[in-house]
């Protein structure tokens, strides 16, 4: 495959700290160097080794953390399972982690663009309470649907309002880009921006949530029972800093909805069976059907804060801990290519996987004894 | 490890279908016979073979599916994937599955019990738009907490409510098994009851939540970056089937709550460092801290229904399909044992990574020339 | 894949006891029932269940094993490894879990028979000392060249002899089966039926070798680094009970050959390169070249003989063992389908993970930017 | 734990080109930097990076390569594998990569040593057909045990001489490291000294096979079926390049000695249960039993000769291919810290699995309901 530096730094320069007053003053340049597994600009199947170097690193910004496990960090974790920790800073509890992620992605996402068409696109769908009109989100339904008086035998049907379905339809990383926020709907971005200079002001942070889709996905990617495509995509979500909760599709939202409302029916066009409706978010039963695949991960409000918070240090003793480093705000934006990066590779690895038994069902000489109605039909595209 | 069939049965019972008016009436006895790995009730060592043998099937409700691929069903991903399909019934994602998994999670949860002491109760924590008050569900919020003027400044404080919290600390299987809702909240299963028999009568069905706490894991479990507890958590849930959603802790509303009420402080209590609250839901930075554990899953609602439904055939053409299979209107109770099953599992498969590490550091000699701030104090019980 | 219980049944008799007067008179039916994974003769890519049912167990032959740990068997290890043991018989170290190889190979190899063309085909290569002309073995050097004056400084130009490597290029299963033995050369085959019978009247036992080959596996095969195609294939014959060695193409004796007589030269034919000479064995750098694949496995003389033992008892108190069980003189026969079976499984993973990569690659935009001294020149086949 | 760069290096060292005449000219310092995972000496439970620049590279060496497949090289399998090759060596085939193994096998060697005692000394065996008397080669038989007229009906009592039981009982890194060869019996090493100085005057090149052993490994060690601590250790050692065979216990050489000699019978000394003989090489029924465990591993003629051979280019065309790189003309010397590495890591993997599970027990009440003859009994020191 053709592979150049700058299809892995284009998406390192999104996640990278510094791009916006949003975020950490840290200006890490976060440049990414291909160390082996190229020649001539093409991949030869060799391990691609890449290089990012900390241009802008503090150490001593951490020394307070010698004396004190800081809230909600892995401090206290890593040194409960290790029995010893490093001297400064979260090592690989860091986020700074993810950028070897966000760099295996982009190649991922290269290869399933050009192989396969695939897109992805990430974005900030809330902060705070403020959320894009319908999301999936915890209190979008009464803001966004004041006139459905609210009822335990409504159906949530408001729960992707046409709005936000179209959004997920046509969002680009253009689009998303547009706002520091990376909200690509205009008046959110706005209140969202707002809520995150307030955080900042009140040395305190704020979390959110980023929603995803995936495009153009071949249907038949997941496996059976424990490695469904979206136990796969759970786990790697979750396994990203900060991570507090994955819906698939319609999601905890979806829960609500009586199953003749939240079924996707079959339509046959375009010359194969599609689905009218997407509440599945493109996977029945683990397994890809074609149709968007989307999801929602939310991540908390960042636990280094500079304002001082009573807590106890390592040895038992009580006291006051403010941080020093130079921290986000609010993960979210930054967050976005993060989500994408795993996502991609979730689809790669799926897809991997089902090439290999794609392949080997191709070489084997054509079954006709089945009862047709156990094989798919020749006026399905597939 | 001393082992019965009735060790396992129990939690198969409490799987089995027909258990109560709420559930779908095919009445399988699910009895659980264990052929190999055991001596004079002991566990040997060899692997333990299980047998449950279906004694209630009647393959000939499932004829129609010959034609349709059942909507929001994997008939469709399924002959996708393989290219063919079984003649009947949905075979590997039929929630059948899940026999075996909580026949395992039943050895798991003994075992962590006897040697941890370790808890995992589960319990219906929502059904449709009906939840335990202050569950962080996407729609208590204002149902619950009328009082407090929603606003986008506020932190959601009562994302855990007292009585929920109370329900995490204390709740016990027999409280759960007290309502065939297994929702231990007297006024909520009430409810609920009723939403399940009016989606029942309405030849309809309706999703909600289980929310699991598991108490008394050794802090220390998890490994970091791509296998963080949580991950496996994420992983473990979203692979049962008809799930749509996992929260760990405070989940998608903790993202509401700043970073200055989130974090949990440390406190000393008990000869150990302890945290005050417990938002982080017993996990930090993908390890566990030693708290309780707590985490929500989300069910769709089934998608078998016996209504009507215009749906594609397999060959495109358009019609009407009314399920004839006995299924459950709501699977969230019945889901309580899987879910506890599958948290043992991942608990189990952490202990034992970690259990390889502990062992292996047990026979180094004392390392003697470490800064005391890289080490956990003695004052730490751990 | 058309598939049906005789393509498993046709290994499964011949690794089966009590084929001949050479093997133990235990006379196991072994008869295979495809429980699931099947309709109408056509796997569905569900997992295959196969059960073979033991009809001629005689658990107490066991008996006296309470006491005593065989010597060379595992009683001793399993207990040391799991504290405890089953109160009867080898459990799991019992060569009769290699009927679950015998038949998952059997459908691995129906695969590649039917995709690729490929042919496996394992022989008793020696039993002894006796051993089939210029094999590769310990003591054939002296026997098969007396003529020629063995001094340090000779290559082992006959360590193939042409008599070897015809067979190797041309033996088939009927060949194979003609004698009991399993040795295809039938002067040898008459030397190792004697040397059998003669254990088998002294209450004794004997070891011996079983040679393999695989034609027709597709050039670039098996992985860089740890998972060569040999690593993988010894990795699999030396989990067959009762292995001692493993040697792929000229094996112990090639090293004794210097490199210029050793090294594989190309040959261009048949529109490809091939090798002039083999031995490699088929594998360069740990990947296929798609040359024969032929590799030699040694089996040790049963552990179970009938004559009395001087040793141990589990406490400590020395005393006199026989063993009561009806076991073989010599395993190597019937072994003979069981190195078939792993060898196909070896073949099939490789062939899986290499499917994955292939299908990948096959949707990839032309790469022309390389210089053509980097990529396979058109004139080669593959 | 604690570990110092010069723990790693001392085995670097020992692999590293140029220690010698008898070795390439490359004179590669091979010093190993080690990147993160330490501080003040100590391990951090975090992965642990290490460098080694090369710093003795001539790509030109290998230029003629542009137009030849090297025979018997991978040049031409990793080709075929990924349809395009780097432009120049031999990539992730070089030996070159060994280096990472000894790297990481000198660390968990220093683990093992420190935490069960464990000692791995692998040496020199033989070279071409120059063996240590009564190694178990296929040579040995004749020419170490004249007066014992061979027969078919012979035992090979002679496969383990007293004089190298002695080798494998006692030999140590400083008697290996005491002659060039690493071959520790002094009138073997002047005529292995010959053998290659003959091979490098030739321009040619030669083989010769490894003998390890590894003492103090506890008993229990070894997964049931697949993963037998002789299978693990046959995919390590086939998985080093130029390697063509492995062997455990007696080996080949053992399928010729009937059962009743080769059987390993049970003694009761210092408080357990050991073996009288250790035909098995440390290991029965694929897990170890507590004696010393030793095996042999063949390594082929290197494939790399100066001398010019008849070999087809890529395109087909026949010519002529003199290497130009600066090669071993006999690779065994230096394999023997490479067998140690990869012994050292297949220990530690399979202590890490039997410690998860040792662990796990531990926890456990007592089982008090056994018939005594199903556990070990109290007199056994285990």
């Amino acid at each position: 495959m053709e592979l150049a530096e700058s299809d892995v730094q284009i998406q390192l320069s999104r996640r990278r700290p510094g791009q916006s007053a949003l975020a950490t003053p840290r200006d890490e340049k976060d440049q990414v160097a291909i160390q082996s597994g190229l020649e001539h600009g093409v991949t030869l199947g060799t391990p691609i080794a890449m290089l990012v170097r900390n241009q802008d690193q503090r150490p001593h910004d951490y020394s307070e953390t010698d004396l004190y496990p800081r809230p909600s960090h892995a401090d206290y974790t890593y040194l409960a399972k290790y029995g010893v920790k490093a001297s400064s800073g979260g090592g690989r509890s860091s986020a700074r982690e993810t950028i070897g992620r966000v760099a295996a992605g982009a190649i991922a996402e290269k290869y399933l663009r050009q192989a396969h068409g695939i897109e992805i696109v990430a974005f900030t769908s809330s902060v705070g309470k403020i959320t894009i009109p319908s999301t999936p989100s915890p209190t979008s339904a009464s803001s966004t649907a004041p006139s459905v008086a609210p009822s335990e035998d409504d159906a949530a049907e408001d729960a992707l309002s046409p709005e936000f379905r179209e959004i997920l339809s046509t969002v680009t990383r253009a689009q998303v880009d547009a706002n520091p926020t990376r909200c690509p709907h205009a008046p959110t971005a706005e209140k969202i921006t707002a809520r995150i200079m307030r955080a900042k002001e009140s040395l305190d942070s704020i979390g959110g949530t980023v929603t995803c889709v995936v495009r153009n996905v071949p249907a038949g990617l997941g496996e059976p029972v424990f490695d469904k495509f979206e136990a796969k995509l759970a786990h790697a979500m979750l396994s990203i800093p900060a991570t507090k909760g994955f819906e698939i599709g319609s999601g905890f939202k979806g829960t609500e909805v009586p199953g003749s409302k939240h079924n996707d029916k079959f339509v046959y066009k375009e010359g194969r069976l599609r689905t009218e409706t997407n509440w599945s978010g493109g996977i029945q039963g683990g397994i890809t059907n074609g149709e968007d695949i989307y999801f929602r991960v939310g991540f908390k409000s960042p636990a280094t804060i500079s304002q001082a918070q009573s807590t106890a240090q390592y040895d038992g003793t009580a006291g006051q801990l403010a941080a020093r480093g130079r921290h986000d705000p609010c993960v979210v934006p930054r967050a976005v290519p993060i989500v994408e990066a795993m996502a991609a590779l979730v689809v790669m690895d799926m897809l991997m996987i089902q090439n290999a038994r794609n392949g080997a069902v191709s070489l084997l000489p054509p079954v006709t004894t089945l009862p047709k109605t156990m094989v798919l039909p020749k006026s399905n595209g597939r």
